[in-house]
């Protein structure tokens, strides 16, 4: 019932007029011209459009179904999986070396949102493995990666993440699955673990676990926790699948959405591993892939959005309803359309600049991610500080956003067929997972802000500084948004000192601010971005360059954000600024 | 798998403490002492806990099935009507002439919140009944009353509400429905409707429908509407029923929640119908139940808010996960319970102290409209200038709050078997009908605001400044309660003045910000009611009555919403004084 278009405009508008990608010194960068950029992302919309989203509501309605302990998937997602693959996309910003095209992470990204907005459940399987992919390249031997990455570039093998337990997620500390040493170096994992994306399904050969488990001689918490490659079906010297392991699918979790991914309890009763990266230090080699994991889940926050805004705009030109406040706009017709309505245009104009805010954050992300592989320390600290706002921030205002563009439908939102409901559903998750928001936040507040001694926020308020400073003589700009920002960047900054004055006496002071302050850092990277976009906009615009009407349309929508969005800084301040007291009142059987 | 605990002492602290209805003049009120209003709630209470709660899920999972053209409700369902038909608590706040117990509306709103925590989609099928109860008793003939209300106030006949169609739902004008007058002076009926609540099931012997519908000569738009009786059975003379009509349930919609509930295409091929009130008049029939079935559905909004709170704070306190930053607090078990996290008070007090003023607030509503039925017009002006207000904003607040809720549970709040997901998804629904939200924020501006020369509003404002010059004297509160309220009041005044300054030149300045300002109204009706609590709990503890711990909490409470939620008012009141330039800056085509 849904549809959805790849934004490839507002696409190539950020990789070349905003982050001018093939201008970068990055490796693989120069090819990155704008008409290649395009190709890319017109055959990934297509995919998406054709073959990708009419299976999201059918993967919502029939789910995953385990039968004799096989997962069998939705009605066409093998053969669409299949497509993805014949595509080369799975390994489009993999490493050549094992099949990969050797592609920057930004264009990862910027098919990533294409896929995620038209089938987000789906896309989650080649997602997952990418994750596990990244795992292997980072810290597997060589022997690991020639036996399991080139299967894993191209999904014929498809990967998962082992973390959660029944009584711990976020507390990995005390997991028990163990992992016993075997004579041959490899170990015998046993344990359940919960939630597990893709757990297990009929697309692919074989699916290659990665199981943070605990090794004797740890000792307690998580330093004891090691991560070990498990793989379904063992693998032959010569690459060919040998034994199936004792892995098996517990069961198939009823969620409340992104029902068109296997999300199983995995039970793995003495199943060879083998370790990835150093004993003990499974924690730090999960570490290292959480800053492109998290992106990738802010990612799919906002492209969820996108296509329930899509939909949205959609059925607000179509749906006539009432008269416009301000004389007929559609006098031979029983009604207006819904868009003529000022609340209409609200929740439309709220969707629309938050979306293109989200997008130009998480490409920018992405670009330091490439920047930080390349070896940028810069980049790759600013990142690590960007990824909880990336990821927390995102993920809220994405779900909100599908809200929104459910509330546009009235009624008819609520009922399934029409598919706003889903969009709501599937974008509820990406606030839980890869660490529920207010871990994002804890994150931000108790260790990113102060990592290497506060350099990297510091980085950022004189990045803002600077950009403010650039661009003062812009007098087209100055009033809508480099004032806003500066704002802004003040509330973000008092409370920075908030937390850095109080946190140390009275760390519940900061901690109780935390969410606000992962917010308020969202909505300033925001204007941020909005402020970037500006410039370029308006550069393109005074060089009577390109469409006039985009760009004129791109300065409009940030100019809401900035008045209407924006000011929210104001009130996380005051949240963040009353401190602990309040928060921390009630014993707990006062609740 | 999810409990409820009536929350009576939070009840009776409002119906004595805070409206004191016991003290009342109005007529039967007398009887409401504190004992007597306990009994009933602890009755209420019990029938929600054992009976409803228990069938919540069960509904959720099993839905409503249309079968040979009968709809069937889920398993226990039928019991649990009788049960609450027994206990005599469809007519709690009926017409003693018609078999109700003519207790306070006030009373009926207490144990409507309570059955509706329990089972909101359970809850619908006496809920509708009473409005459309409340239709027939306010216009029907001494013959509709005496054929209809007696059967209708023990539920053993339910009844419907019918007005939206496929292609109008707000624009009622529009609708296709007929009535064609016959001889005997009743009509026949032709049309379709759609999102029928409670449309048809089997618990009642008849369905007794309310349908908008056109009759000759009535001309264009709403004017020519008029309201019809139209029963599933015709009534005999003796009151046993006759002929079933050509009434018929077209299907059920899937919904994405309240699946407990019927929501039904309904299709009237000629069915016989009644005109209930007068010809053409069939919209201010309807209006003049608006005030109670918005309120209700405010109500809906925050009671499965309530219910996912107690919830999520028996999940902070049993999960053990982390440790609390300023050093353990179960230092003998493997970890800390969720509640000690600061992010985690901050979710939970967030919610609890939204409940709590909506209760008041919806309280206190109730209060007005019992005084507006004996003759209060001042009551009647400032409930109706409310109801907007308490139907859009304890909506969209309750919501998040069973969204807060739900991301307590972590992972767990996804998986349905937890029934937080329940929480959300039927939740959800109070956003959109009984008017959608962007529809209360349009009556809110667009019509209550101005009513009657703005005296409403103007009368709100009064009694915001005499109850804080009133208490002035109050050092306790003076800090944490009244001054946070005056700088509320002074934001929302403002918008009131931005409103009718910019309204009269360009309409669009007012609706743009229409929606803030219902939140700014929201945000400021809360905080008096904090107030008016904060002055009650203080009384108590001065006069050292009661339970003085419950006392400090809600006083504590309070402290929170003033302190967290009131600065939210600074935001809503920026958007709202940035106009409509840039809501309307784009072209549809633009989006």
């Amino acid at each position: 019932m849904t549809a959805y278009n790849a934004p490839i405009r507002d696409m190539q508008f950020l990789l070349h007029d905003v982050l001018e990608v093939s201008a970068s010194d990055l490796p693989g960068r120069t090819d990155l011209e704008p008409s290649f950029t395009e190709a890319i992302l017109e055959a990934a919309g297509q995919l998406a459009s054709e073959v990708l989203a009419p299976l999201n509501a059918v993967g919502d309605q029939q789910g995953c179904v385990l039968e004799n302990g096989v997962v069998r998937t939705p009605e066409g997602f093998k053969a669409a999986f299949e497509a993805v693959k014949e595509g080369g996309w799975t390994g489009l910003d993999c490493d050549p070396e094992y099949g990969g095209q050797g592609m920057a992470y930004v264009m990862g990204v910027a098919t990533g949102e294409i896929f995620v907005a038209a089938n987000m459940a789906f896309n989650m399987y080649q997602g997952l493995t990418h994750g596990a992919y990244s795992a292997i390249h980072a810290h597997g031997t060589d022997e690991q990666k020639r036996t399991y990455l080139p299967k894993m570039v191209s999904c014929d093998w498809t990967g998962t993440m082992n973390l959660t337990e029944p009584h711990c997620g976020t507390d990995l500390g005390m997991l028990r699955t163990r992992a016993e040493p075997q004579e041959d170096g490899s170990y015998l994992i046993t344990g359940q673990k919960i939630f597990i994306s893709a757990g297990d399904h009929d697309m692919s050969e074989n699916v290659i676990h990665l199981v943070l488990a605990k090794a004797p001689g740890g000792g307690e918490g998580t330093k004891g926790i090691s991560l070990f490659i498990v793989p379904k079906f063992l693998v032959n010297e010569d690459g060919s699948l040998g034994e199936r392991q004792p892995v098996s699918v517990g069961k198939i979790e009823e969620k409340m959405g992104i029902h068109g991914n296997s999300t199983c309890v995995m039970n793995y009763d003495g199943a060879k591993g083998w370790l990835l990266g150093d004993l003990h230090k499974g924690m730090r080699a999960m570490f290292t892939m959480m800053n492109e994991a998290r992106l990738g889940v802010g990612l799919q926050g906002y492209a969820v959005a996108e296509a329930a805004y899509q939909n949205a705009v959609i059925y607000a030109r179509d749906r006539l309803q009432g008269r416009a406040v301000t004389g007929a706009q559609n006098p031979s017709g029983p009604a207006d359309p819904l868009i003529v309505h000022p609340d209409i245009r609200r929740a439309l104009m709220d969707q629309k600049s938050l979306l293109e805010g989200a997008r130009a954050l998480t490409f920018w992300g992405a670009d330091l991610i490439d920047r930080g592989h390349a070896g940028d320390a810069q980049a790759e600290g600013l990142v690590s500080l960007l990824t909880p706002v990336i990821k927390g921030f995102l993920t809220d205002k994405g779900f909100e956003g599908t809200v929104q563009a459910q509330q546009v439908y009235g009624g008819h939102g609520y009922i399934e067929e029409w598919g706003m409901s889903q969009f709501v559903r599937d974008a509820r998750i990406a606030m839980i997972y890869e660490g529920a928001n207010g871990i994002q936040a804890l994150d931000l507040v108790g260790r990113k802000l102060a990592l290497d001694g506060g350099k990297h926020v510091m980085g950022f308020f004189e990045m803002v500084k600077g950009f403010i400073r650039e661009n003062e003589g812009n007098a087209a700009l100055k009033a809508d948004f480099l004032e806003p920002l500066k704002a802004a960047s003040k509330d973000l900054q008092s409370a920075a000192m908030f937390f850095m004055e109080r946190g140390m006496k009275n760390p519940n002071d900061a901690l109780a601010g935390s969410y606000d302050f992962m917010h308020l850092f969202g909505h300033t990277v925001l204007g941020l971005m909005w402020g970037r976009m500006a410039v370029a906009a308006q550069k393109a615009l005074d060089e009577g360059r390109g469409d006039a009407e985009f760009y004129r349309t791109k300065l409009a929508t940030g100019r809401y954000y900035m008045k209407r969005q924006l000011p929210m800084t104001a009130t996380h301040l005051a949240r963040i600024q009353s401190g602990s007291d309040t928060v921390m009142a009630l014993a707990a059987e006062q609740f």
